[in-house]
């Protein structure tokens, strides 16, 4: 059912000292940091040649990452990014073993402009994963 | 300088489990475990098409990965690891920014039979990077 390891999030407190380290000390593929209001998180990724890192830093009042920053104020992985081809299937898949899919159960239209849903980390081994339709 | 993800590595309390959960319900390609003595983990590995997720869990009395799981009992993901073509030429790149590398310093030979070094993770945005002579 899961597919290509689409992404790995890390939540950053400052996105362009984190930029800077991956850019000029760890010398990747960086992009620029492009401010998703809807999400409540500024974005960067990272081009690897096989996946991509994204570095994920609170914007606005309501950020999704806010709390984890709190608890983590070094930064952290985030959640990891799996991509299906059926969201729905997989979600239905999911549900039928007891997992547990996040906010309404509905996919959202994330920050790739893809459907996306998000699963509870403690039926994970207590990674926060998303699937996303590739 | 960094080349491909080479794997994240989740670390787990129940490699048995963990293992079911992802062959079973997520439809992934899973290896058998694989006991590491020398170093204080029992291995899984999940093969995704473009990279792969390893599976930790403890091994022995002084596993390294005992103390995450006290802090983590649902367990979590542990480490990234990036891919290098001169893991000593990386290491004093990184050196000379003032990145701390753990332990002696010296790469060691990893899981994968490479050498392999560790980086601390207040220097990487709260994540434990190893990087791994490709």
């Amino acid at each position: 059912m899961i597919g290509r390891l689409n992404h790995v999030a890390i939540a950053v407190k400052d996105i362009a000292a984190a930029s800077a380290l991956y850019r000029d000390t760890m010398g990747a593929d960086v992009s620029e940091a492009v401010p998703q209001t809807e999400h409540g998180v500024t974005t960067v990724f990272i081009h690897l040649p096989n996946t991509k890192i994204e570095l994920l830093e609170p914007l606005g009042a309501d950020s999704p990452i806010a709390k984890f920053l709190e608890r983590n104020p070094d930064g952290g992985i985030h959640h990891i990014c799996y991509e299906v081809d059926d969201i729905l299937a997989a979600r239905d898949r999911l549900k039928a073993t007891g997992a547990r899919v996040l906010g309404t159960g509905e996919p959202k239209i994330g920050a790739h402009g893809k459907p996306v849903l998000f699963l509870h980390p403690k039926d994970f081994n207590g990674t926060l994963v998303e699937l996303e339709q590739a």
